[in-house]
C-alpha cells in the first residue's frame, strides 16, 4: 500500500463555520434531486459526480454550492432535463454534436466518451460542442481519456465575467483549458485553469469566507483595480491571465481566452463572447465546447511515454527551491492529494452552502440528510 | 484600394541608432549567408523569411538580430544544412517527423505543409516533430494553414529560461504556442505567445537598447524580481505567465508552458525541460514541436465561419473602452498593420544589429549590402 499524505489544497476555515461529509451521501443527495427533477439516473449521477469531484479536489468554486443555479435552470426551463443529444456531422476522428440545451455536464461526459472511442480506433478523436450548458470543472472531462491512457484535452466558452485588454465591463469568459496526460505513477499530469487570473467562483468563495481578494485579480465599474468580492460579484470584472493591460502580459490571457471560444463558441455554432447566458436563464445560455482525445501509440509506445512524463514530473518537483517556497508542485498533484484525503475525513461543506442545499431539498421535494 | 494606417507595433528609438532598409534586401541578404552555408536556395529562403517577418511584424526579438547563432549552430555543426527530414509514423491524420537536426524554420515548414495537406483530405493534421532547432517565431507556422483558410496551431519548447513556480533558476522553456483563425477580412486572428510574461529575446532588446525592463518579468539568480536586463540574461531567469507564485496565476503560465513540452517534446521523442539546448551548440539541441491544422469544413462551411470570426472581432474592438487605454486590439491586428507600414518604409535595423549581421558577412564570406 502506498502513502498518502493528508493534504487540502484549501483548507477549510474557520472550523465553527463548515461541516464535513461523507463525499458517497452528498453525491447521493445531488443525484436525488437530479433524478426528483426528472433528469434520468446515470445522468443525475454524471452531473453529481462533477460537482462532488469538485469539492473533494478542492476546487470548491465549482462543487455542491453551485448546485442551485443548475436547479434553477431547469425549474426556470432553460435547462433539459431529457435533451435529444445530436451528432449533427461526424468523420473518423470527430463530430460536431448538439446537445440540445441539455445539463452541460450530460452532454460533455458523452460526447468525450464518444471521442475516446475515436481515439481507440483511429488515435484521435476531436469534437466541437452547441447548445450546452455550464459543465463545471473542465478537468473532468479532459481526465476521462486518462481511463484508456489517452492525452485529454477539454475546454469551453462561458458568460462573460472577464474585460478583456483595453475594455470596461464584462466582456468575454473566464473560458477554462484542462488538459490531461498519463504518467507511470499517480497523480497524473493534470492542468484546469481558468483563462482569467482566478474564476469568479473563486470571488465567490472569498465572499463565502468574508475575505477580501488578492490586489490585480479584478476591477470595479469605472476600471479600478478592487479587492472586494461584493464588488467584482455585482458590477466588477475579472481580469485576464496577465492583469490589466500589457505590461505583463494581460493580452495573452485576453488572447487563450478568445483562441478557446473560437473552437468551442464560433466553430461549433454556439453563442460567443458578449452572448452567452448564465446557466439560470431566461434564455437557454447555447454554451459551447471543443474537446479532443489523443492516443499516444500514434507517437510513441505508451510506457515510454509514462516514464519519460515521469522523468519530467521528477525533474520539475526536484528543482532547486526558490527561497520563498516550500515545495514545487506539478499539475495534478494538490487536487488529487485532496480529493485521497476528503475521501478520508470527508468534504467540508460550509454552512452557508449547507443552507442553499437545505433550499434545494425543499424546493425539490427530497429529503435533506445533512 | 483599402486604406492601412501606418502603425509600428514597436516605435524604434532614437532615430540615431538604426537605420530602415528593405525587407527584401534583408531577406536577400539573409538567404545569401545561408546559402553561401550550404543551405539549399530553397530552405534558406524559408529561413531568410521567417526571420525577416518576424522583424516585419515588430517582433524584433526574433528577427535578424538572431542570424548569428543559427550560424554559429552550423559552423559548430549542430544544425545541419542538408538534412534527411524523415516521417518516421504516419497515419491519415498524423506524421512523426526526424528532422535530422536541420535549421528548426525548414523543418517547421515542411511539417506544417505536409499536415496542411493532410488537413484538405482528412480534415486534420496533427505533427510531433523531433530532432528539430529553434524554429523563430511560431506564429510563422500556424499562418501557413490560414493559406488554406485553416485554423493551424504551432508550439515548441526551447531551451530552459524560465523558474517554473517554487524553482529557482532557469528549469523550463518560453515555450510559445500560436494559434490562427481566418477571418472575413484582413488581418486574421493571430494569437503568438510564449508562456512566459515576456520571451529572452525581449530582454535582449531591452538591453540592445540600453532601457530597464518593467517590474515583476524576471527574478535574479537568488530569486529576487529584477529589472536589470544584463543581470536577467546572464543568470537570471523569466517568471512564467502570472509572474512569481500562485497568487496571480503564475502556476498557469507554468502549467502551459509544461502542457506545450509534454506534446513537443515528451510526446515527439526529442528533448525537453533542462535538456534542450541552446541553437549553437555543444550538442544538438534536439527542439520539439507540435503542429495542428483543422479545416473548418469539418465543422462548418468555411463563409459562414468567417463572418462569425468577423463579428466577434468587430464585437471586441467595439467594447466600452477602459479609460486608461486608448484602443483595444485584436491578436494578429498590431503585427498585421506593422507588417504592411514597413514593407513600404523600411525595416528598422538597430546599428548593434548592423554590426553583428557585416561580421556575419565577414565570416560567411558574403557581400554586406548595407
Amino acid at each position: 500500500m502506498v502513502f498518502v499524505e493528508e493534504f487540502e489544497k484549501v483548507k477549510p476555515l474557520p472550523a465553527k463555520d463548515y461541516v464535513r461529509v461523507s463525499h458517497y451521501e452528498l453525491k447521493r443527495f445531488v443525484s436525488e434531486v437530479f433524478i426528483k427533477l426528472d433528469v434520468p439516473v446515470s445522468d443525475a449521477k454524471i452531473v453529481a459526480d462533477n460537482l462532488v469531484s469538485a469539492d473533494l479536489k478542492g476546487i470548491e468554486s465549482h462543487g455542491v454550492a453551485r448546485l442551485k443555479r443548475y436547479i434553477d435552470g431547469i425549474l426556470n426551463g432553460v435547462v433539459k432535463t431529457k435533451p435529444k443529444i445530436r451528432i449533427i456531422r461526424e468523420g473518423p476522428v470527430h463530430v460536431l454534436v448538439d446537445g440540445d440545451y441539455g445539463l452541460g455536464q450530460v452532454v460533455a461526459y458523452k460526447v468525450m466518451q464518444k471521442i475516446i472511442e475515436k481515439a481507440e480506433k483511429n488515435f484521435f478523436g476531436v469534437a466541437a460542442v452547441k447548445k450546452s450548458n455550464h459543465f463545471g470543472i473542465a478537468g473532468y472531462y479532459a481526465e476521462l481519456a486518462l481511463k484508456k491512457d489517452f492525452i485529454g484535452v477539454a475546454m469551453t466558452n462561458s458568460r462573460p465575467l472577464v474585460a478583456h485588454t483595453g475594455a470596461l465591463g464584462r466582456s468575454i469568459g473566464t473560458n477554462p483549458l484542462a488538459f490531461a496526460a498519463p504518467t507511470r505513477k499517480e497523480p497524473p499530469f493534470l492542468l484546469d485553469m481558468a483563462t482569467s487570473i482566478v474564476p469568479m467562483g473563486k470571488i465567490e468563495t472569498y465572499s463565502r469566507k468574508g475575505e477580501k481578494t488578492p490586489q490585480g485579480l479584478a476591477i470595479d465599474e469605472e476600471g479600478k483595480v478592487t479587492t472586494d468580492p461584493g464588488t467584482i460579484m455585482e458590477k466588477g470584472a475579472l481580469l485576464p491571465l496577465g492583469g490589466l493591460g500589457e505590461k505583463l502580459g494581460g493580452h495573452k490571457g485576453y488572447g487563450l481566452s478568445v483562441m478557446i471560444d473560437v473552437l468551442s463558441g464560433v466553430l461549433s455554432g454556439a453563442n460567443w463572447g458578449l452572448k452567452v447566458g448564465p446557466t439560470q436563464g431566461p434564455k437557454p445560455s447555447n454554451v459551447g465546447h471543443f474537446f479532443a482525445a489523443l492516443n499516444i501509440e500514434a507517437f510513441m509506445p505508451l510506457n515510454e511515454f509514462k516514464d519519460r512524463m515521469e522523468q519530467f514530473k521528477e525533474e520539475l518537483k526536484s528543482a532547486k527551491l526558490h527561497p520563498e517556497f516550500e515545495r514545487i508542485w506539478v499539475h495534478g498533484e494538490k487536487s488529487w492529494l485532496t480529493r485521497k484525503t476528503r475521501e478520508k475525513i470527508g468534504v467540508p461543506v460550509y454552512k452557508k452552502t449547507m443552507k442553499v442545499l437545505k433550499e434545494v431539498s425543499e424546493i425539490v421535494g427530497v429529503e435533506f440528510p445533512f
